[in-house]
């Protein structure tokens, strides 16, 4: 039995910048990861002329200061995404071009103004670090968001559109979420001097969808993991955590390893299913019950150069209704080539598609991709899916959303240090919650929070 | 390794009525059970003098034919539930007596009259074997009972009573359910000739609380465990289900039994955190992920004599608003000696009480006993508590509840065969959704499907 000041469990983001910056400090830390690598929810891709794209999250922008300043440490850099030229609205199989973050369907357009405006006035008063104690808390967590958007908004627009941004960012819809979760969300989409907005989280252009990181987002933890050399174990799934008088041990299969101190950094729906002995407080064992990860899965698709530039499209496209997908982005390496088309494929569309044969769902997406970009996109050279529902060391993606009545109840105990047990995830980050900053940002707050107890 | 013809994973009331069916049609079953008893959510709590009384499942009644049935083939008798006398109704502090099962709020009359008959219309309208096709299903999805509740009744009368019923029958409240899963509840509350309705399942006399059984619930699983004898292993936790070419292996540490097929008994939390192999499908997993298990404990206190008869009272009461407790009956037992009173300290309640010093909420559970029959409840020889969210092998009570999104999206996949692998439990009936009759019906149709494919 090897012995340590700190374990941390789980290799993604969080896991490994809480590791790092524990090094950093002169800890003694070992990170056990269950999977063969490291990243996480982030996942590099390879193409076959060695470049590589992203098959997990990868998005950056403004605010998210905490993933772009140990990218800068790291030396790994940033490229804003392809938004030259102009972007695709499609609906019902028709499409349009626009520019901007607001898809041009006048239909929906007051009900869309309306809704942003109420969301960013109501979001800005949930507190980020403590959301259950919005002065109208119990309201907003009485209800989904999708009962909000009809009960405040004419017509169906402002649900449909807030969906379309929902399938990829909960893997979900508006009735998946708690009013309040959706409001909290939304002020996190910011940082301690720049309250969030949703514009801030839907935007491309000074939004969170901004930037890309050269050589993917994975290269972050792969470069953390080489700083912490032999102290990352891949292939060593924890099941037991068990705490003892002065120390805590980490079960995995037959080995064990024992710490002052453990970082639990895996999604809460795997951390509900450790071994805990003592058993996990119920308040705590009943929040990860309640924190279930949304479905979604990225389909790509790779073309010799990316055509759509010529036509003066930047590859962005949003679909209402009648799509395999709801949004598409042009994934394209720094390069500029070869040309690739990603697609998300969440919420109500991964339940749609998920279950039909896979060649049949190739066909559905390259038609949306057709619809928006003409009928070049319907024969790529090559195609390739990431569900990660199907990633047993993840169960979902991208990020973990309350129903209503669990913040309220819950939220309280989510994270809350547990003996010599502490927390980390990007669903723990008043910032950028869910996100790639908003990992790095609860990795180094735990480590803070344990470097500043000794 | 031990090979047979199906392994029962769980020997709660579902399990062991399935193995049992199983073995009288010549089937090799045995069943693997994680705890030292069976019983699952039923428990019985034995008193000084060798009587025992209920500290899970407790209640029976009208259309609950198959664990009547069952019950008559064990042996085990069964008792009205004392409904001599007045029930009472608390609120505020203040007490009122009553009769039926209506409590004499005026104010919330009016809105309870519309809830109950706008409730049963609607349940009416969801088919209890799928219910995500009734034809406003996506309607009825997108809200939780409590919008529903607020946006169709006035005031707050209607939310708070059907809370106080919610409280032990989800261990929850009105927002943590989806309208549909809520009207589907209400839909099983009957069986294939008596449709369900709202009374029956929140009533006494002709309802889902109007008898007891004789010698406590779990007499009925521990009569089908002394029959199945040997066949039945219990400190035998499931780790693994892995399914081969012809077989299926299931593992518990470094035991494995092998068979031909599996029946995974145990509740939905649970039965996701066994590692599968090959993988769960996707949608199974993450429906799995998405019926959290209510919050839930029973208080019981014992006095000599239930010196509440003596005063016209049959021991019931109701509380709105200022009560550790959202209900209390008397449980006295069959012998009319000792008298006991049970009090549901569930969801809200819960959350308030449950991590508070044990002293301060058997000082709180034991006035709101004294509110309702005066300041002798102050003074129990004994008092126990039995928090089923305590509970490594349950981990909640007393049932699975899906919030909005859940039932639409996945409902169809729940209970799905999986290869050799099919399911029971007290969450996959039809009728009596969540109550012990469910779990024998589920129990007795898996038996039924297996059978049936041979």
């Amino acid at each position: 039995m090897s012995d340590h000041d700190v374990i941390v469990i789980g290799a993604g983001l969080a896991g490994l910048t809480a590791a790092w910056r524990l090094v950093q400090e002169g800890v003694d830390a070992v990170v056990l990861e269950a999977r063969d690598r490291v990243g996480g929810r982030t996942l590099n891709h390879h193409l076959d002329d060695g470049q590589v794209v992203e098959a997990g999250g990868q998005f950056i922008g403004p605010t998210q200061d905490r993933i772009l300043r140990l990218a800068g440490e790291l030396g790994v850099e940033t490229f804003l995404a392809n938004t030259v030229g102009e972007s695709v609205y499609v609906r019902n199989g028709r499409s349009r071009r626009y520019r901007g973050d607001i898809p041009p369907d006048l239909g929906a357009l007051p009900a869309i103004g309306i809704a942003t405006t109420r969301l960013n006035r109501m979001s800005a008063q949930v507190p980020v670090h403590a959301p259950w104690t919005a002065s109208r808390a119990g309201k907003w967590d009485s209800m989904t968001l999708e009962s909000w958007l009809r009960s405040s908004t004419p017509g169906s627009g402002a649900v449909d559109l807030i969906n379309i941004f929902l399938g990829s960012a909960f893997g979900g819809a508006a009735r998946d979420s708690s009013l309040l979760f959706a409001l909290w969300y939304i002020a996190t989409f910011g940082n301690e001097t720049h309250p969030g907005t949703l514009e801030r989280g839907i935007g491309v252009a000074r939004g969170a969808q901004e930037s890309r990181f050269v050589g993917g987002s994975q290269e972050l933890s792969l470069r953390l993991a080489a700083r912490l050399g032999d102290r990352v174990r891949l292939s060593t799934p924890v099941d037991s955590v068990r705490q003892q008088t002065g120390r805590v041990i980490v079960g995995s299969g037959t080995d064990t390893v024992s710490a002052d101190a453990v970082v639990v950094a895996v999604p809460p729906v795997l951390a509900s299913r450790i071994d805990w002995e003592p058993g996990l407080p119920v308040q705590q064992q009943g929040v990860l019950q309640r924190l279930p990860f949304g479905a979604l899965m990225k389909c790509e698709a790779i073309y010799p150069e990316p055509f759509w530039r010529e036509d003066g499209l930047n590859g962005s496209a949003t679909f209402r209704n009648g799509s395999a997908i709801c949004s598409m982005f042009d994934n394209t390496p720094p390069s500029g080539s070869p040309g690739i088309l990603m697609g998300f494929l969440g919420g109500p569309n991964w339940h749609t598609w998920s279950a039909r044969p896979a060649r049949e769902r190739r066909g559905a997406v390259l038609r949306s991709f057709a619809s928006a970009l003409g009928t070049r996109a319907l024969r790529p050279t090559t195609y390739f899916e990431q569900d990660w529902t199907s990633e047993q060391w993840t169960l979902g993606g991208p990020t973990s959303v309350a129903a209503p009545g669990v913040t309220t109840a819950y939220g309280g105990w989510h994270g809350k240090r547990f003996g010599r047990v502490h927390w980390a995830g990007a669903e723990l980050s008043p910032y950028w919650n869910g996100f790639m900053d908003g990992a790095v940002r609860s990795g180094e707050q735990v480590a803070k929070d344990i470097v500043g107890d000794n």
